[in-house]
C-alpha cells in the first residue's frame, strides 16, 4: 500500500488545519498515522505533526497529496517541481498546476523560489536559470515558457489567524445587518491608518451607488485627504461623479434636494459627451470644465485609477478601458504594495478586483445587499470583513474617524 | 341592457381616478358613456365627471357598480344602505360590506353617516336611531348587530395626491437603496414636527435590530424629547434593550465594543428572568433595577406603549400581551390621534399597525430589506414612503434633526 | 494557580471540538497543558484527549469550566449539580443553567440523569427521588421546583458529524441559489421516507406563500398519502386554503388563470367569515362546507395541527390559538417523536420550532429568500440543511419522489 | 403668455398618457385649457385631445412641450427638426436630442421619417437627401454627421396596452415570488411561439447560474429543437457549460450528485485552458471534443451567439469579445427581428441588452433575486414581465411546455 510522510507546522489545531488535513485523507479513501503531534501550549506557540498518509493506490495517493498540500502538508522528502514548456502562445500544458491566491513556493533545482505575484487560478512559470517563479495569468504565455506541472514540488503557506482576537474578526465570521457598525467602522480606520503608516497602499473599489447615495463628497474628500492611493470602478461611477459635478444629479436626481430635475435622465448623456468633447477626464479638469468630484480628485491628486468599462457602458467616458484583458492587466499593474482594499456597492468590480488579490491582502466588503457581501468575503481566508450598511453612513463615518 | 349614471368628483384626472373607473368598466365587461366631463384648468381646481355604464345584465352591473365605488364613483340617485341584524356572535351576515381603510360614508334614512374609525378588512355596524356608523373587526360582532350588506349605500373618498409636490412623494414612487437618503430624513423630521404642532400623535413600531446595531440609544433620546407619542413592539425589542440596560449586550454582544460576551447567548434569558421576578418593567423601573434604554424611558415619560407577543417569544416580559386579539384591541385603542407612524426594522409588528391604520396616516417604513419596504408601502396610496437603509445612521440622523 | 483536568471524548478532531475547546481556553485568558491525547485512525474511531486547563483566578476558570462543558469537556473527577428550589412561580432562581438544545444530563447524587425534552433557553428541574429531569420553560416553573443552578454536574453531548458524508451534508454547508437543488430534494425524500419507515414523525412548518403560489395541493396530498404527521403553521395559511377550496382564488388571484377575481381581495375575509359561520374548520368540514384543501386534508386524515396565531391576523379561524404561551405548550406537546422538521416559507413560525426542536431533529428549511434560510438554518448543527427555491417547483418534486 | 397647442391621440385615457401629459404640464409650472377631448366608448376606440398649454416664460415652455413630447404630445403646428453637423468624430454636438426606446419620427423638409433601430440613450443622424433618420451610438458619431439637435421636429409613439387582459399584463404589474407561476410560463411559452410563427426572432440572455442549477440540459433541448435564434451571455455561462460536458461539474460540483469532485475548483480552469488548446469554442466541436452543452448546441445549430466579456472574467474563451464597444455593436447586430427576449439569471448582460432593445421588444425577465427583476422590469413599459422564481424549475416548464 503506497504511503507517504507529509509534515505540517504552524497553529495547525488553532487554524484548523489538521482536522481539516485528516479530513481530505479520509474523504478520498486514504488513512492515516499520526506518527507524533506537539501542540503548543499558547496561542503563539507553533504545533508540529508528522503524519503517515496511505492509500489504496499510487493514484489516489497523489490526489491526497495533491489536496493537502494546498493546505500546508508538505511530504518531509520532497522533489523537485516538474517544468514543461508550453507548446503554444495563451494556454498551458495538460495538467498544469493551477495556482490560489496564498503564498507559493516552488521547488527548483532542489530549492525552494516564492512564486512572485501571488493570484489565483493562474499558472506558475520558472525560470530556472535566474531562479525565478511567478504566476502566469493564461492569456500572457508564450510557447516555450516552463511551466509548473503537477503538485510535487509546490508549497503553500496557509493564512493563520492573527493572535489577537478583536473586533474585525468577530465580524468577519459571519454576514448580518443586524450588527453594532460604528466599532467595525473605526476597527477599518484602524486598518487604513496602519496601512499608511506602514507605507502600503488603500485601495477603493466602488460603484456608482457611492454617488447615488450622495456620499460621492465623502469619497472626494478621503482621496484629497491622502488616504486613497488606487480608485478602481468602472464607467458608471465616473460618469455619475461626473454628472453630479456638472449638473448637481446623479441618475438626472439633485442630490441636494432629492428631486428629479427636468429632463434629468439625459443628465449622464450628456455629462458623457461634454467629457468626450473635451478629450477626456484628465482634460476637462486641465481645462477647468471639471472642478469637483471623485474623479477631478484623483486627477488633482494624481492617484492611480483605472476605470474598466462593461458590456453595459454608455459611452464611454475616453479614460475608460473597454477591452477586459487589457484591464485586468491595468489593474494587476497596481495591485503590488496594496495591504487593504476597500469595496464598496459593486459586485461587479469587487470580484474582479478579488480575483487578482493575493489572500494577504485586508478586504473590507460594504453593500446594502447581503448577498453581495457574503459572495465576496466567502474566500476562506480570515482576512475579509463584510459589513451589511448603507454606503453613504458608512463613508461619512469613514471620514469622520479618518480625519479627526 | 341595465345602466346606471355615476358620477365623479375630485381630482379624478390627477389621482388617475377616471381612468382606473373606466378600466374596471371595461375589465368587468360593461360599456360607458361620458354624458360630460370638466377638467379642472391648475391642479387645485377638482374635475367631474358623469358617466353612464352599462352591462350585459344586471348582476354584472352591480359588481361593476360595487367596484368602482370603491374608486369614488357612486350613482347620481343614490340609495339607503341595506342593515342585516348579525344572527350570531363573532361573525358577519353572509355578503356583509367589507371595509377598505378609506374614509366611508354609509346612507342611512337618506342622510350620509362617516364610519368612524376607518379599518380595512372590517364590516360596518350602524344604530340607526342615533345615527351613527362605525367599523367593526369580526370578533366583536354581537348577535344583532345591524351590519351593512352590499354596496349600495356606501361611499368611499379616495385618497388625492397633494398639490405641493416634494421629496417625500417621490421617494414614496419606488423603493430603492441607491438615493440620496438625507433629504427624505429631514423631510421625515418636518413630519413629525409638524404632526406634534398640530396636536396629534407620532407613533413608532420597532423590532430588535434596533438595539442589536446600537441605535437604541437615539430612540431612547427621541423618546425623553417627546418626539414619540406611541411604541408599538414585540417581546423582543423589550428583551434585548433590556439585556443592554442591564449587561451592555444585545443577543449576547457587546455593544460597545462589538465582540462577544462570555456566556453572553444567555443574557437575554437572564434579563427575562430578572423582568419576572421583579414583577414587570415597570416594577423593575420603579425598584430602580431598570435605568436606562428604551422602554425605561417609555415608563419614565409616561408614553402609551404595547408589546405583542409571537409564537417565537422567549419568556416572554410580564408587560407583553399574549392573547392576539387582545393585543389588536390594544393596539386598536391608542390609534385614534396618530397621524405619522415610523415603521423601523420590523415586518411582523408593521404589517399588524398597518393593517388597523386608516389610509390617511402617514406611513414612514424603514428597513435594510427592500422586500420589507415594499411589502408596506405597496397600499396603493401617496401616504407611505418606504427607506431602504441601515437603521442606525437613520435614527441618528432622525435625533440630530429634531434635536437641532 | 487554579486548574482542572478535563476529559473530551468522541470525534473530537473531525467535529472541531478539540480545536474549539483549546480556543475557548485561551480566548478567556487560561492556559492548557495536553496530558495526553489519542487520535483515531480512522473516521469512525473516536478519539481522546486529556487537558489541564489553568486560569489565574479560580471566577476565570469557572467561567472557561462553564464554556467547554458545553463542548462536551468535562472535569475527570465531576461533582453533583447544584438545585436550588424556585422562590416564585414563573422565574427561575438566579444563576439558574440555561439550556442548550443538546442531549444533557445532570449529575444527582452521584447519578448522571438525562434531561428529558431538550429545549434551548430553558431551565433543567430535577426530582431527585425520582431520579428525573427535564427541561422547563420559564412560564411553567412553580414555587419549589428544584432547579439546576450553574454549570457543575451539567454535561452536554454535542452532536458529531455523520460518517458518511452525503449531498445533505455538502449543502448544510452554505446557502446559495446557485446549486442544482434535485438531488438535495431525493435527499429530503429519502429522509423523510426513513423516518418514516423507522417509526418517527414527520412535522411540516408551512407559510401562506405555499398557497399564493399554487403548490397547497402538493402539499395536500402529501398529507393525503401519509407523509406528514404534524402541520404547524399560522392563520394565513388555513385562511388562504381555505380561500381557495371556496373560492379558487388565493389573496384573489386565481390560482388556475393566474389573473385577480373581482372583489378577490375581499375572499379571505368572506372565507374566515364562512368558518366562522360554520363554527370552525372541523365543522366546515363536517358539515361538507369544506371539502379539498391543505386543512380539509389534515382534518380527514386525523393529523395533529396546531394553528398560531400573530399579531397580524385577520380573523382569525376559530381553531387558530391566540394565545402565545398555550400556543407553544400546544407545540410542545406535538413534538415528542418528530425526527424531520420540512419549514417552507415561513420565517415566524419556523423560527418558533426551532426554538422549541432538539437539535438531533433533521431540519429542512426552503424558502426564495436566502436571508431567511439563512437565519434557520444557522444553528451551529450538521442537522439542518437550507433550500433557497421556489417553494412550488420544491414541493412538487417532493411529491413526485415520494409518490414514485 | 406664450402659449402652444398640442394634440394627443390613440389611448390617451387607458394608457395613461392624458393625466400624465397634465401632471408634467403642472409640474413644470404651466397652465393648460383643454380645448376639446372625445374619448371612445370601448377599450378599442382610440380617444383624442386638444390641449392649449401656456407657460410665464419661453423658456419654460419649450420645457415643457420637450417633456410632454415624450409622452406622444405634438404640437398641431409642427416645425422641422433642427440638424447640426457633428464637430468631432465620437461625440454629438451640445444640446443633440437624447432618444428614448419608442418608436420615433424626426420631422425632415415636411416629412416625418421614421428613425431606423430605435435605442435608448443615443442621437439620431439625418440624411436628408435621402430621406432617412436612425439612431446612433455616441462613439460610430463621424465629424459632419446631421445630428438632430432639441426637441422640435421630433414625435414619439407612447406604447399602448394591449387590448386584452391577460395574465402576462397582471404579473408585469408587480415583483413578487409569492405568485402562482405555471401559469406564467404557460403565456411565455405562447409568446414564443406566436414569435416564431410571426417569423421574429428570440433572444435568450442567461447567466451561469442556469449551468449551477442543472438547466442547463434544458436550455441545451430548447436550442436543439429551434425555440432559440439568438444567445447573449458571457464567459462564464460558455465556461461553466464547457466544464459540464468535459467533466460533469459547474463550479466544482457534480451536477448529477450535487457533490464536489476532487480537485474540481480547477475545472473551469481546465475546461478553458482545453478550449484555448482547440482554438476556440467552435474549432472544440469540429473536432469531437466539446459534445454536448449549451455551447455546443449553438454551434450544431448555427443559432447566433455574443459572448461579451467582463473584468471579472478567467480566461477568457476565444470566441469571449473582450472589447466592450465591439461587442456591444455585435449585439447591435444581431437584435433586428427579436420580438421576444428572455433573460435568465444574469444582472449584467441582461441590462446591457436591455439597454439596446426597442421598448416594443417583450421582456420576461426571470431571476430568483426579485432586486434585479425590479431592476430589469422598471422600464415604464407594458411589455416587461418579472417572474421571480428558481431558474431550473422554470427552464424545466418552459421545455415542458415548448415540447408538449
Amino acid at each position: 500500500m503506497p504511503s507517504e510522510t507529509v509534515e505540517l507546522r504552524g497553529h495547525i489545531i488553532d487554524s484548523l488545519t489538521l482536522p481539516k488535513v485528516l479530513d481530505e485523507v479520509m474523504n478520498y479513501g486514504g488513512t492515516f498515522e499520526i506518527i507524533d503531534v506537539t501542540i503548543g501550549h499558547r496561542r503563539e506557540d507553533p504545533s508540529h505533526a508528522r503524519i503517515r498518509v496511505s492509500a489504496p493506490a499510487q493514484e489516489i495517493l497523489d490526489t491526497i497529496l495533491g489536496r493537502i498540500r494546498q493546505l500546508g502538508a508538505a511530504p518531509v522528502l520532497e522533489e523537485d517541481a516538474v517544468l514543461v514548456p508550453a507548446d503554444k502562445d495563451g494556454a498551458f500544458p495538460e495538467n498544469f498546476y493551477c495556482t490560489t491566491n496564498l503564498q507559493t513556493f516552488v521547488r527548483c533545482r532542489g530549492q525552494w523560489l516564492e512564486a512572485e505575484r501571488p493570484e489565483m487560478d493562474c499558472g506558475i512559470v520558472v525560470d530556472p536559470d535566474r531562479k525565478r517563479a511567478a504566476t502566469i495569468p493564461i492569456h500572457r504565455v508564450k510557447k516555450g515558457d516552463r511551466i509548473v506541472v503537477g503538485h510535487p514540488g509546490v508549497r503553500v503557506t496557509p493564512l493563520e489567524r492573527s493572535s489577537e482576537r478583536n473586533v474585525f474578526e468577530f465580524m468577519a465570521s459571519s454576514v448580518s445587518s443586524e450588527k453594532p457598525k460604528g466599532i467595525v467602522i473605526k476597527e477599518v480606520s484602524a486598518q487604513i491608518r496602519a496601512a499608511k503608516k506602514a507605507g502600503s497602499k488603500v485601495m477603493v473599489v466602488a460603484g456608482p451607488a457611492v454617488v447615488h447615495t450622495g456620499a460621492g463628497t465623502h469619497l472626494e474628500r478621503l482621496i484629497e485627504a491622502g488616504w486613497v492611493d488606487v480608485l478602481f470602478a468602472g464607467n458608471a461611477l465616473a460618469v455619475h461623479d461626473i454628472e453630479q459635478a456638472l449638473y448637481g444629479t446623479s441618475l438626472g436626481v439633485y442630490l441636494e434636494k432629492g428631486i428629479p430635475a427636468k429632463e434629468g435622465h439625459e443628465h449622464h448623456m450628456r455629462a458623457i459627451n461634454t467629457i468626450r468633447r473635451a478629450g477626456g477626464i484628465r482634460n476637462a479638469v486641465d481645462q477647468g470644465i471639471l472642478r469637483s468630484g471623485i474623479m477631478a480628485a484623483c486627477v488633482r491628486k494624481g492617484i492611480e485609477f483605472v476605470l474598466a468599462g462593461s458590456i453595459r457602458d454608455d459611452g464611454p467616458l475616453p479614460e475608460v478601458m473597454t477591452d477586459m484583458v487589457s484591464a485586468q492587466d491595468a489593474l494587476r499593474s497596481v495591485l503590488p504594495g496594496v495591504s487593504v482594499c476597500v469595496m464598496i456597492a459593486t459586485m461587479l468590480h469587487s470580484i474582479a478586483a478579488g480575483n487578482l488579490l493575493p489572500a494577504a491582502v485586508k478586504l473590507v466588503c460594504v453593500d446594502i445587499n447581503p448577498a453581495v457581501v457574503t459572495k465576496l468575503t466567502d474566500r476562506g481566508s480570515f482576512q475579509a470583513v463584510g459589513l451589511v450598511t448603507d454606503v453613504e453612513p458608512f463613508l461619512r463615518e469613514l471620514w469622520t474617524n479618518l480625519s479627526g
